[in-house]
């Protein structure tokens, strides 16, 4: 055993130590680990920038764009987003103890579901040092462990956001342990983690496809995992179609760069001259570059518009960016097809003022969240009133879309008797 | 691409298709589907008895013991047990529809998460073949297409039994891909197959250990198992002695060779000696071998009854026989101490009359299901009132415990508007 796997092995041991203790934190004492983290942060604020801007010359040495930097920036507002974020946490439900549902059986047996601590989870991320702070204090308000893996590029700045939230333990007495990085850039570090499925419960990778491709493959430890969100709108016949316009306005171009955005509007045929025309001209003024069908090449060619013709691969591409395929359709069934055999099960939303063409979207459209006439950026923790979110989930075990704290919980029987055996 | 890859490719593809059929079947369909299924199982009995006959030759010829055999073998209890499943799935709730919680957010968004079919389930499971009538059953009533893979040794019993399956499909005009069977016993196929997360959302291996070690290790698709039944049941100081007696002989004696028996008793020390010398006596007489710890085993040689030492592998280990450890403790927190660093986080009791002992106990026990009072052999999907069980699962995420139609669905966000865009 290498010295790297030895060391990996004994935080493990000590998260699942400090996850029996955690599991059983009174919800008083976790929010003022909470709060007190989040006063910490506003009094360390100095010496996390410092830790900080190790990492940002580290960054500049190796030519991180400026983007890159910018997201690995401690700026006010990330802190104040960290703090905020604590506080809003401490206020939020506590989830452990609620009982899903209680029952009487013939024999006199009671029993009841409940809601229980997950143990040990590990969190692997990117770039934004926030998410240490985020994901710590979901993972323990939900009486869980937390192994910490952030992306290289914020060593420093993880490492003293984690020291901060680990010194509100102790000074709470608790053991500080219940959060923990992985002191270590090297690779191999992350290998010998996913193996030990003893001591860890779940693993949530947060970041690019190829890092969470790369976790589904290694990992012995169950994987809840977000992959693409190839999201569309479908504007059916029956659509508003002012309302069709705004929805889908705003679902493309009112924050292009995330996962509930849409990549492609799908059209019916019959209002597709109507709607389409204008509402293209608007994206094109937006700076949205369209990739069209033939048909919709057709329209494009008669409008004097500027698009480009979509290609297989378009159907199949999360752009995240001011780029738009754009795809008519005969009626709602090929809409359907089309979403379950290029989209993402992430989010999908028709347009439509027609009873049943919305029910047999929202039935037959198989993805975490199915809208009608919305737009596809409400998917999300905050926006459903979840609460703060760990994430969205695009598996069907576990957790499927929006994941809040609630998600960070498993459960477990409680049976009570008088004596009595079964025959 | 190896001919068997291809074909099993082929098969889930298939499954995959069915399963957006299946999704949508009424309630009623699906009953149909299944009590029909049991009428032709009925009106088989004969052929499906001959396909049985080649089975069960076969095994003679391999050495097959006994009960092997017996495990393989059609009898008329089996079939019983199975067309009385079918009909008692029939009749239980349909899963798919059932909204957790509905509610409306600040901006009249409504919100609501149903339950909805996971899609592809693979079901890989050893010799007895009335798991393929089982298994197939709760997983259509959920709406979902399952892929059976049963042992070898039950090759022509299990296609059969899902030929019947699938006619029952055909002649209710269901695709009758919603019930397929690997058909080969070339081993790579389980391989290939346990690559296919694309077609396939999960797989539920049911059997031994290596079994599901193996699945767990090569399968890049989610997988619900079940490891050890290493249950226990802690006697405390305040327990009421007749009733810890029949618990524990009930929780070891009354089906040894099932996951929820009991594997290790503990007992506390101040009321070891007047407990354990009657209750061990009775084990002994009951042939009963008992494995002690040293302090155990002094009472044994004071009061002349026969046992052997236990070794440090004796608190590991699921006997799944008339084969009792028992271990003296100091006190509640050595039990639990015990429990958590031995046992499998499947069932565990304590009998005591103290509030706070038992309170303690389902507290800081981190097991599927904890008992006060009660024998661990109520473990189990029928007895805790959920019908027909497709296994009890000893993980932690999607479900936990005795695993019935509930758990063979998932859920999705239906959001439903008036035209609302986020700003």
């Amino acid at each position: 055993m290498t010295s790297v796997e030895d060391s990996v092995i004994q935080l493990a041991q000590q998260a699942r130590k400090a996850s029996r203790v955690c599991g059983g934190l009174s919800t008083d004492l976790k929010d003022k680990v909470l709060t007190d983290c989040a006063e910490k942060i506003e009094a360390q604020v100095d010496s996390l920038r410092e830790e900080n801007a190790k990492d940002l010359e580290t960054g500049k040495e190796k030519g991180l764009s400026s983007a890159m930097l910018d997201r690995l920036t401690l700026s006010d507002k990330t802190i104040d987003s960290m703090t905020s974020g604590l506080r809003e946490v401490a206020a939020l439900a506590d989830p452990v103890g609620e009982a899903h549902h209680s029952w009487r059986r013939p024999n006199g047996l009671e029993i009841s579901k409940v809601q229980v601590p997950i143990g040990v989870i590990a969190i692997i991320y990117e770039s934004r040092p926030n998410v240490t702070i985020d994901a710590a204090a979901l993972c323990f308000k939900a009486g869980n462990a937390t192994i910490l893996r952030g992306g290289s590029e914020a060593f420093h700045s993880n490492r003293a956001l984690a020291k901060t939230f680990r010194e509100a333990c102790t000074e709470n007495g608790v053991d500080p342990n219940v959060v923990q990085t992985l002191e270590t850039t090297d690779r191999a570090a992350v290998g010998a983690m996913l193996q030990l499925n003893e001591y860890i419960d779940v693993v949530i990778p947060r970041g690019g496809k190829s890092l969470i491709e790369r976790v589904v493959s290694e990992s012995r430890i169950p994987v809840i995992k977000h992959y693409d969100g190839i999201c569309h709108v479908y504007v059916d016949k029956d659509a508003d179609l002012e309302m069709a316009a705004e929805i889908s306005f705003n679902s493309k171009v009112q924050r292009p760069g995330v996962c509930n955005a849409m990549e492609t509007l799908l059209v019916h045929k019959d209002i597709a001259p109507e709607f389409l025309t204008p509402h293209l001209e608007r994206l094109n003024e937006t700076g949205v570059e369209v990739r069209g069908c033939e048909v919709t090449m057709g329209l494009f060619a008669e409008s004097g518009l500027v698009a480009k013709p979509a290609t297989e691969e378009d159907w199949r591409e999360e752009y995240l960016d001011l780029i738009l395929s754009v795809k008519i359709v005969p009626d709602i069934d090929a809409a359907i097809d089309h979403i379950e055999n290029y989209g993402s099960h992430h989010t999908d939303a028709i347009v439509t003022e027609d009873w049943k063409a919305a029910r047999k979207f929202q039935r037959e459209v198989n993805s975490a969240s199915v809208m009608v006439n919305a737009s596809t950026r409400f998917s999300d923790g905050q926006q459903y009133g979840l609460g703060a979110e760990i994430g969205i989930s695009t598996d069907k075990l576990h957790a499927r879309g929006p994941m809040g704290l609630n998600d960070l919980v498993t459960t477990k029987y409680l049976v009570s008797g008088e004596g009595q055996v079964r025959t």
